[in-house]
């Protein structure tokens, strides 16, 4: 074997993914010297409990409760504890140290990546995150690397496996969303405490690590707008595929055209949303994950995997790790972060898309007239309506009923499908609607995404 | 605007991507030079003919028939003359004047690829390619740094545009080859010298780039087993669709497990194969490009977008430039290309696959016995059989005709499906079949791919 300078690596945490990827480390030793052109020794696993069980069995003189110590004097700390502290400070000590971080924390870096970036820059580490963004998925490079010369113009990411897992089961077999998120904890694909996920936390955080690579920008969380899947049911979920969707839960990041001699803005929100059935994104079933990406020269790319698992991610953490050590060897500064554009991120009430609107209508003649009124003051465009009768009324037989002509006084559920409109807009002529005498209820308002 | 170090970028060649890239250099100036941390000068576009028509409008005194001049003191060479001369002496005399080269010329890549990466680490530059591997698709990084400390298995790549168009359509409206072609060349889709797309040695090269990035091996072309579409007809298309398969022509990179106390080995394949269609590959429609990948620890991963395009193809190229410039600023030699695993590849006959045989038999009794017979001795194990009467005989209304113990004298075809056999196995098998007295027509061959 070829006699290669040594690196010192430590790991922090050995959950799902530490466990993996200190497994893989010590497995593949001399493969991975070759590739990175240097001894990848790893000097210690700092954890919290000694005794903890773990997924695969590693030497027990490896552990320590130590991490502090054992960052000092490593060259490249691979922080895998996940949460904000104590992993902000181990971070913030190991640059400090002079080691290079990699990293799958996307809650650290979306929270405090321009703290944890600024302070690699004074010492001239670099912060590798492949794993932060969609599990094992490659989109940081490709983001940061292979499309730098081209504009992203807009970016639409299954990132949360669990949700979507959730959603594809509701979607093929008609369940509610309670059952299966039950069965999704049984099976494990769901946590006990499911709420990061099924409220569009997890997304948010990798939508804003996406959004600042794609635009070069500094996204914060708080700029994510962000709606979880809790309201997603099976009669929204059978409306979607009656018209043709699937509701996905979708990371969205957008570039906005400058209006009035401003400037360039940003969207970025995470919500569910209809995707047409013959979309790509579509077919992204289970617990995968998927990114879109649509550029100005590229066109349409998509990138397609595991979105999560401990094996899974730690391939993207131990491709970080390589290039860390290439680094080393080769010397040099890294590039560190472009952020140069910093482009506003709007709040979600400057977004335009298309919506389906679903109403309970009472079934009655003029109602129809009625609602499009409202549509048409709110600046909100029809292009498609479908009215069902859904109760019987005397004359619920009576074709006319059908087209909101009927005098019966039952009621009907009206569809709209909206053109592009402004999300205030929409809103505001929702809560008009509402507030009219002839809508019942507001069944649900959706965004259709991906036209 | 900040101030930048100018970088000077010269061009060589200004078809349907130069002319592209070119364009984009000078629109986008500010902004990649944001993304760069430098100025990129467009020094000068090297054509051989100053008068020739252009896809994009450019500054006439940008151009130059003196390429030698041109890259003299230039930091960073982009060559899309294509071809292997005179773009390697270019190459070669960029490399010694000291620039970095951006290159998308694979078939310079796939045949001299050593050469001039040998030349670069000599001297310390980088040669950046990833346009030449799958147009606008980011697959270089991906396989070279995300994927860096995971092993890949397999690669099946939809890697040329044209003849996924023509397959595709093929499929669509059971049109046959020729129609489909002439219609391609028609619409721009295909050259008028169709040869280098249709007989598969576009995807060769493609396959060739790929498999040395995922097996850190070097690839000859001529390690690349190739076959073309020009076979593939209608009634085999058809015949696919029948058994729940679409026909795509698949680069396959292969890692094959280590025999007999040996080295692990690889298989670099190109041929039309069939992929079921349930596979995310078979949804792959148009001139669009696919790269699935399959690794040990990341599990399945698919890249998709445009193989082919000049303005799309000019985005993988800008990404290079800028990746280049960010180097030359931060300093540091590049990483080179890790080729120390140097897998040996193996010859076709030792590949092991799934295979879908079409024979036209006698249909008489113990035709069916007799070929499964040769198979068995063959050692080709069957997995699924279907056969239906294709001639009038006299007693083909007789149901017992359709299981092969008819005693007429008409035809029968028979679809074999086998399970894994090894290549040479299996073409042995099929010649003793093709010379049994049973076989009137081996129809078709084809391997399975996928799962």
């Amino acid at each position: 074997m070829t006699d290669y300078r040594t690196l010192r690596v430590a790991l922090l945490g050995a959950g799902a993914v530490g466990s993996q990827v200190a497994d893989l480390l010590l497995r593949h030793g001399d493969e991975l010297a070759d590739r990175a052109g240097a001894k990848l020794e790893l000097a210690g696993i700092a954890v919290r409990n000694l005794d903890a069980k773990r997924d695969v069995d590693l030497p027990h003189d490896l552990f320590t409760t130590d991490a502090e110590t054992l960052i000092v004097g490593s060259d490249i700390v691979i922080e895998l504890m996940g949460g904000i502290e104590p992993a902000r400070t181990q971070v913030l000590h190991a640059i400090a140290s002079g080691a290079d971080v990699v990293t799958a924390n996307k809650a650290l870096l979306a929270t405090h990546g321009s703290e944890v970036f600024e302070a690699a820059d004074q010492v001239g580490a670099e912060v590798y995150y492949e794993a932060a963004a969609a599990g094992a998925i490659p989109i940081i490079r490709p983001l940061r690397d292979s499309l730098a010369g081209d504009r992203v113009v807009r970016i639409m990411g299954i990132v949360n496996g669990t949700t979507n897992y959730i959603l594809d089961r509701m979607d093929t077999e008609g369940a509610d969303f309670a059952d299966v998120l039950a069965q999704a904890q049984a099976l494990g694909y769901a946590e006990a405490d499911p709420t990061a996920d099924v409220e569009g936390y997890d997304a948010a955080q990798k939508a804003a690590i996406l959004a600042s690579l794609a635009f070069h920008t500094t996204v914060p969380l708080d700029a994510v707008h962000r709606e979880g899947i809790t309201s997603v049911d099976a009669a929204m979920i059978e409306s979607a595929r009656h018209a043709g969707y699937v509701i996905k839960l979708l990371a969205v990041c957008e570039r906005l055209a400058a209006e009035n001699g401003g400037t360039e803005s940003i969207s970025v929100r995470v919500y569910p949303a209809l995707v047409d059935r013959a979309h790509p994104l579509a077919s992204v079933h289970g617990a995968n994950n998927a990114v879109f990406v649509q550029a100005e020269a590229a066109g349409d790319l998509m990138f397609y995997g595991a979105g999560a698992g401990g094996v899974q991610t730690a391939s993207a953490v131990l491709g970080d790790v390589v290039s860390a050590a290439r680094r080393h060897i080769a010397g040099g500064v890294g590039v560190g972060e472009s952020t140069r554009a910093n482009l506003p991120a709007v709040p979600i009430g400057h977004v335009i898309t298309r919506y389906q609107i679903t109403l309970e209508v009472d079934d009655r003649p003029g109602v129809l007239a009625t609602v499009a009124g409202i549509l048409s003051e709110g600046r909100v465009s029809i292009a498609t309506v479908e009215q069902t009768v859904i109760e019987a009324s005397a004359d619920a037989a009576d074709p006319v009923a059908a087209t909101g002509s009927s005098t019966g006084a039952g009621s009907a559920r009206l569809v709209i499908g909206t053109h592009k409109a402004r999300e205030q807009d929409l809103s505001e002529t929702v809560e008009r609607l509402a507030a009219s005498g002839v809508v019942e209820r507001v069944v649900s308002v959706l965004r259709v995404e991906g036209n």
